[in-house]
This record gives C-alpha cells, sequence and structure tokens, in this order.
C-alpha cells in the first residue's frame, strides 16, 4: 500500500495527529488519537504521522499503540536529529508492520547557528542520524526544515548526503507558508534534477495555509515531481494551519484531467472524519470551507450548477455522495426502530455492535421522545459522547435566570460515590452552573473555549457543547449534547474536568503535557 | 483611484454585497449593506459590486443608497443581457461619481442553447447590450459566463465584439472553482495576446474556492496579465465561497519579491471589516482561516516562527499589526473612563461622536459591572448591537431549567405599546423562551441558524447569539450579546423578529424577496 508502484501515484502522508494536534487547544486525548488513526487507516492513508514520541509519555503511548493496532497504513514519528529521539520514535513505531521513523534538521545558516555547527559538522550529523535511523527502520524520512532559506548549493550536498546515508523519503517542508505554486513546483523540479540519488527516493511536499495557497503548493509540487503530500483533516494545524487532506486528494480526483495522479484514499469517508476531526479539537469548520464546510455543496438554485455541469466532459464532478454526505437523509422519528436505526448509523459511518447499538437504541428513544424528528447531526452528536469517565458525574441540576438579577444554578454530583450539592449565582446560567461545579470540586483548571452549536435546525434542536480547559500545562477538551443548553453545558464542564484528573492521576502532575517540543533546536 | 495608472497595479473589486450576499442565509439588511458598503469604501476597494438592481426594490435601493454615500470607490451593479436590466442598473449607480454597468452572459454551447440563439445571433446581443450600457456609462464590465466551456475561437470573437463595443473591463469567471492556477494564469494570457484591443482594457479574474484555490488562481490570473481580482470579505460566497479579499491582498504584499504588483487598500482595516461580515452574515470564521482566522497569529512557540523570520529579507513579514490586530490589547475595567474608552474603540476600528460615547459608556459601565475585565471582544460586541427596532422589546424573562423535566420560560414583551406576558415550557430554556415569546407574537418565522459565540476566554465571557428567521422567503438574522446565554438568545430572537417586521411592513410579503436571481437564464 505505502510502495510507490507507479510514477501517477500520490502518496498521502497524514498529520492530523502531529502537526495539527499540536496547535494550540487542539489538543487530542489518548483514546481520540487512537479513534482518528482508526478513520485515517480506514480511508487509505499511505503514511500517518503518530505524534513524537520523545515529546512526552503520552505521545510515545499513542504512537505506540497506534502502530500496534494499525491494518494497513504506514506509522511514522517524528524525531529531532539525535540519537535519543530516534531510539525512542523506533521504539514506538517498531509495532507497526509498516513503520516510518521521520527525522528532521534546521540547515539554514540561522540553524546551524544556535547548535554553533559549521556546514561540515552538520552534514556529518545528517549523516550520522540518518543511517542510525536507518539501521532502525528500512523506511526513514528526512527534512532539512528552513529548506528555502538555506543555500541552494549547501541544500543539495545535504539533500545528498540523507539520500546516501539511506533516507527513502525527502520532505521539502515550507514551515512558514509564505511559497507560492510557481515556486513549490521549481523547488521540487529542480531538487530532483540537480541532486544525485533523487530518483531513488520519493519527494514530499509539506506546505502551510498562511497565505492561503497550501493547496495549490502542494499540488504544483507534486507537478515539479513530489509524490507524497503532507496534510490533515479540515486542514487543522497552527496558525492558518496545514493543507487540507480533502481539499488535495478531491482536486486531484476531480481535475485528474490536467492532475493525473491519484491516491489511495476512499472519499467517502471523508465527511465523516472532518465531523470528528472537528468536535475532538473543538476547531469548527467553517459554513464556506471547501469540501467539507456545511455549504460546499449547498446552492441557491440547484439549476444553476447543474446546468453549469452538465455535460461537462473534461472533468469529473463533485458530488455531495463522493465525500460521504448522504443526498437523501431522511429523519428518524420515536416510531422508528432498532433496524432503522442501524442503517441510518451504518450510512453514516458508525458501525455498532449489539450490545452498542442496545444502548444507543435506549438513548435514541429518550431523544426522540423529546424531539419530533431526529436528524443525522443528532445521531452524530449521540454516537460522539464518550462514556463518562467515573470521577465526577452530573445527578441533577435546577437552574434559574433571567433579566432579574443574577442566574442561580443548584447542582447535585456524585464524586467518586459520594452525592455533593451546591447552590451558587453569577453573570448567567453557565457561568452560575460553572461556580458550583467548581464549589462541590475545586480546581484551579480555568476555562480556555466555551463552544455550543446547535447541531439541527428548529428551536428543540440539540447544542453541542465544547468547553476546553487548561490547567498546569495541561489541556482538556469535554463535549456534550442536548437539548437544554444550560446541561449540555455542565455536561460538557464535567467531562473536560473527569479528563483532566485521569490526566493528572495518569502521570503525575504536568507529566502528560509536551517536555520538548519539536521546535526546541537540537 | 479606480484608474489602472501603472502596469503593476491590481485592482480590488469587491462582491460581497453581490455575490457574498447571495450565498445562502447570508442575506444582509439595507443597513448592514450600507455600512460593510462604507467599511469597503474606506479600506480602499477600488470597485464595490453593490448588488443586483433589478433583482428586488431592496437590491434597487441598496446600491443607489451607497452609489450615493461613494467617497472613493467605483460603484457597480450587476445587469444580464438586457436592455431591462441595463437601464435599472444605470438608474441605481448613476448617482455614484465613479459608477460601473456590470454585465454578463453565457456564452457556451449550453448557454446558447438556452435562449436558442445562434452563435451570430449570441454575438449581436452582446453587441447590443455592451454599446447600450457604454451609452449610458463610460465604465462597462463584460463577463463571458461558463468562459472556459466556451469554443475557443468563439470566445475571443465575442471578447473582441464585447471591447469594440466598449466594454472597459473584461471578467473571465471560474464560475464552479474547479480551475488550477497553470491554467487561470494561461487562459488570460492566451486571450490577452489573441484578442485584437485586449491591450486597451482591463482583464478581470473571479474565481471561486471549491477545490481551495482561489486564491492561488486568482494570483495566477495576474501573472498571466489580469489587473483586477474580484473577491469578497471572508471569502464569503456561495458554496465554499469567493477569492477571499484578505488573502489575495496580504499575498501580494508579502510576497511582493516574487509576486511584483500592488494594491491600494489599507490592510490595517482588514480585521474590522473581517469580523463586521462575519457578524452580519452569521458566516463565522473559522479558527485556522487564513489571515483573518482567530489562530492566524497564534504560535504554540513564539520562538519559533521569530527564529524562521528572523534576517529573512527576501519577504515582507506579516504581523497581526498590518492587518489592524493590535498586539498589546490591555483590557479596561470598572474604573476605566470615558477618554480610555474612546481610545480604545478608535483602535478597534470605530469612530465615535460625543453623544453615541455617552450612549455606550452607559453599556459598557453596566457590563464592568458584571465582568471584572472587558476585553477587545466584548467591546466590539458592544459595539455591534444595533438599536432596537421598536415593535417588540424585552421587558423581562425568568427561566428556570435543569435535569428535571421541562424548562419554563416567563417572557414580557411590550408590543407596540402594550405589556403582555407567556410562560412556556419546552425541551431547554432557549426553546422555551422562543416558545414564550411565539405565544405572545404568533408567527410562521422557521429557525434557521442558532448559533452561541463566547466572545471572550472565562465563566463569565459575553455570548453573542445569532438567530436567522426565515418566513415566506424573506430572511433576517438577529444578534444580541450578553453574559447570560439565554437572555441574549431571546434579545436575538426578538431582533430578528424586529427585523423580519420591518421588511413585510416595508414592501408587503415577499416584496424584499428576490424576484430574479442573475441565474436566471436571460
Amino acid at each position: 500500500m505505502t510502495n510507490v508502484t507507479d510514477q501517477d501515484r500520490v502518496l498521502i502522508f497524514d498529520t492530523t495527529l502531529r502537526d495539527g494536534e499540536q496547535s494550540p487547544g487542539a489538543t487530542m486525548t489518548h483514546d481520540e488519537k487512537l479513534e482518528i488513526a482508526e478513520l485515517l487507516d480506514d480511508m487509505g492513508v499511505d503514511i500517518i504521522e503518530a505524534g513524537f514520541p520523545i515529546a512526552s509519555e503520552g505521545d510515545f503511548k499513542a504512537v505506540s499503540e497506534i502502530a500496534q493496532r494499525s491494518k494497513n497504513s504506514r506509522i511514522c514519528g517524528l524525531a529531532r536529529a539525535n540519537f535519543a529521539d530516534i531510539d525512542r520514535c523506533w521504539e514506538a513505531v517498531k509495532h507497526a508492520e509498516n513503520n516510518r521513523i521521520h527525522t528532521f534538521i534546521g540547515t539554514s545558516p540561522l540553524h546551524r547557528a544556535i547548535p554553533n555547527l559549521t556546514m561540515d559538522e552538520m552534514a556529518d550529523k545528517i549523516h550520522e542520524t540518518v543511517s542510525h535511523a536507518r539501521n532502525l527502520c528500512e523506511n526513514v524520512q528526512w527534512s532539512p526544515m528552513d529548506a528555502t532559506r538555506t543555500e541552494w548549493d549547501y541544500l543539495c550536498r545535504v539533500i545528498e548526503i540523507a539520500i546516501k546515508a539511506g533516507a527513502t523519503t525527502i520532505n521539502i517542508p515550507d514551515t512558514v507558508g509564505y511559497t507560492a505554486p510557481v515556486e513549490s513546483a521549481d523547488l521540487i523540479k529542480r531538487l530532483i534534477e540537480t541532486v544525485p540519488g533523487a530518483d531513488d527516493v520519493v519527494f514530499a511536499t509539506h506546505c502551510h495555509n498562511d497565505l492561503g495557497m497550501a493547496t495549490a503548493n502542494s499540488l504544483a509540487a507534486v507537478a515539479g515531481g513530489a509524490r507524497q503530500i503532507e496534510c490533515t483533516i479540515n486542514g487543522l494545524g497552527e496558525r492558518a494551519g496545514n493543507t487540507a487532506l480533502e481539499e488535495v486528494v478531491m482536486a486531484l480526483r476531480t481535475r485528474n484531467d490536467i492532475m493525473p495522479w491519484h491516491t489511495g484514499i476512499d472519499t467517502t469517508k471523508i465527511m465523516h472524519i472532518s465531523r470528528r476531526v472537528a468536535t475532538v479539537s473543538g476547531f469548527p469548520v467553517q459554513f464556506n470551507k471547501a469540501i467539507v464546510g456545511k455549504n460546499a455543496f449547498a446552492h441557491e438554485s440547484g439549476i444553476h450548477q447543474d446546468g453549469m455541469l452538465k455535460n461537462r466532459e473534461n472533468f469529473e464532478i463533485m458530488r455531495p455522495e463522493d465525500i460521504g454526505l448522504s443526498g437523501t437523509s431522511l429523519p428518524l422519528g420515536k416510531h422508528s426502530g432498532r433496524a432503522a436505526l442501524r442503517d441510518k448509523l451504518e450510512t453514516l459511518g458508525f458501525e455498532v455492535g449489539d450490545n452498542q447499538l442496545k444502548d444507543i437504541f435506549v438513548r435514541f428513544k429518550d431523544l426522540a421522545d423529546r424531539k419530533k424528528e431526529v436528524f443525522d447531526d443528532d445521531l452524530i452528536a449521540l454516537m460522539t459522547l464518550d462514556e463518562a469517565d467515573d470521577h465526577l458525574q452530573l445527578v441533577s441540576m435546577k437552574v434559574t435566570c433571567g433579566t432579574g438579577g443574577q442566574a442561580e444554578s443548584t447542582v447535585e454530583l456524585e464524586v467518586e460515590g459520594l452525592d455533593k450539592t451546591a447552590t451558587e449565582h453569577g453573570d448567567g446560567p453557565v457561568d452560575a452552573t460553572f461556580k458550583a461545579i467548581r464549589a462541590i470540586y475545586p480546581n484551579t483548571a480555568r476555562l480556555q473555549l466555551y463552544q455550543v452549536h446547535a447541531v439541527t435546525e428548529g428551536t428543540d434542536a440539540q447544542a453541542t457543547v465544547s468547553v476546553r480547559l487548561e490547567e498546569d500545562g495541561m489541556i482538556a477538551t469535554g463535549q456534550s449534547a442536548n437539548t437544554d443548553t444550560v446541561v449540555a453545558s455542565a455536561k460538557a464542564y464535567i467531562h473536560a474536568l473527569n479528563r483532566l484528573i485521569v490526566r493528572r492521576e495518569k502521570a503525575g502532575p504536568g507529566a502528560d503535557a509536551r517536555e520538548i517540543s519539536y521546535k526546541d533546536l537540537t
């Protein structure tokens, strides 16, 4: 699957779990990482960059477990240019049937200056570290960070060294997202023409979207000879994010007439994973986002695009079904049975066992009693709620609010088996409720994000609330869906708190936070 | 301002109010259109496409009033290829000191077939309509819709006809957003080389973002010889939207080393207008949107990008200040005075008279009493609340909700001078409240969108709620900000209802809805 079998095949390297996950606030839990990795594996991603193993115990465990579970994808970990990083990376990825070590170093004058290495000394370091990685793993990716500011001759020299030392993929990152398509194509093309041995390796492109051109730059690099695109779901990533997987994949598919390359992605899985990544990261997708935005396939006048596209023989037409958006979406109701529910869940991308179906059916009936029509989005919200972690559980709550003064909230929680109640006042029902929870379970977590989405239309819509808490550098995100926004808010807050508690207990204070950033210069 | 004085100047043609406003759900009110037009005019947009005058009375009035008020920008209206459209367009734009008629027709075989015109007949029609427009207005833009599917020879022939008939700008639209940069550059270049008279007119590019490449395609068209980019704020528009103004402008500025063209845009106004368009359209901007996303300038490690950019002499660095994001943003508090408030408002892009300041100061004090720190975003929310339209006003409300059954809401409204109260139950506090409002003021409006944003961090954050209602094809959006989410929801709902009432009264049932879409084939 991950071997380049023909020259027209473009490998998709997904870094949602590494470059995406490190965007401020997008931190995922261990279980969320496993779930996303499984979806990536299932949709045909060639290489999954699962994390930066030396950064923390949590990163190491996630990469290891993803490596053990992977079925089709090659599992990759990141490592700086030193033996400790590379060894730790190998310890994590070695469990995968197909694995990769991705090691990098900044090659520009600025990056050589910080560890105070001469050109020759850095060249030696590259030779040593890539050789070391290759001795451990038959598949090694090497990246010259800050490539575009590296002296041309030196860049060619170090790439040649990396290839000779055993690198099988050479990745050219546009770390600050400032490149333009013509430049992107030209750089890869010239490197392939110039560097001895370039024909024996795969060149990769890694773009950021700071000027809104990551997709075009990635595709231009492919035109220049790159055969691996590094990307993330929804373009998740620091600042304006990385190249969006869904955009490059659908562009290659739709405009295969002028971009005659193909990927191994099952595009019908795009919508489902896009929603899951949006939910677990707390990074919503804007309505007018290409491919996966709520409006991407919505036309004011249906006639229009039909008219435009009819008989359009020179390229593929994008249809909602192609990305897994079901065209006709009949809502379920209180009289819908278990079989109908299972059918619907399957079309939405969820496969459920009999026991799980039993549980979900109870929750579905409960929802259908309160809502006339249960829409796809309602079911997605229902499915994506974790089972409660058991430290704190909401028993009951009662809130009074309005215009006549402060809101009052009485919350009853079960805290490790004991019932506790508190009543607090605050600026609005949510503030009062969060205060009551803090009165019962004192903590110093800071609210970083509070977000409400109505997942369906109508006033009886379920609201999905996301809450992100931060404490001592640890971040936890909680979600909940309920027709009562205030109850959903309380549950999301408790969910996030439970996760913080788990992280604290598992690893001691602060231990799950990254100790090392890949950006710490080596 | 709108004349091409040198070959390196790229004209910015903003169509937020025409192509952007027609995206499903983004409908703006008359006052909102005037406000956005004023901001566009003020930031240096060369041409504002203000609407499609024949589509409705509302469109006509908006274009006319924008034309009367414009200070710097050229005001343009859209017209199909017939005299009635063109005359109506001229009636609206003639009030502007600088004006333009933009007329278009679909030139591909498919589009010729629907009105059943031969090539020669359509050529005659183009000659007649462009000549007619030019007799009215010295500045005429003509677009061959579906240009890319039009036979090459015929495309050249009709463009030549339009130029001879007096068109001063030729716009080449990528209506379905499927083009790629190489194609985009090549098409413009070949047209300019081939069509007689091409050197005497400005070629324009109009791209859509369906494959995520609108920005790159627009800039490629400029490299091919186009000197006008058609775009919208935040990339607002149908489906995946139009080219984003902020992206093309900042890309040209940042990478002027390889794209040696400039615009007349004051980039420091970008953030303010981006926020206003997001608010009035109800289309939020995702965190990782290029340039204007909340995270666009957020780095996990400050050192990193600094390191990457230090000494980077070959291109301009984008700084938050360049787009009007104030770097240091000290919050105000209850002890802040009127002068501090005015200063802060000015840095945020709001200029206020003394009387207005007095009003805002009262609201600011009220907020500061409830919140420890008043952030920039709180002030923006405060400033962007309309004065109430007077039909319905919230007098008081009291809501009880929680886990023990249905929520109960008692709402007291002043309805045209009379106090009315209702108590209703519902699924959650928002549902119960909306039901109570409907009990007091019965209506058939359907809730299309319900959205909550916490505008600042912390549990005492103000929540901004957007509500979009639809009734008989008329759409109205209401907003409100309050530290109590439920109160904000009620106020936003009432705000939207008030707007619906105004629209109904002004124009009779359905009259403000567009009667004609520009997509209705001529």
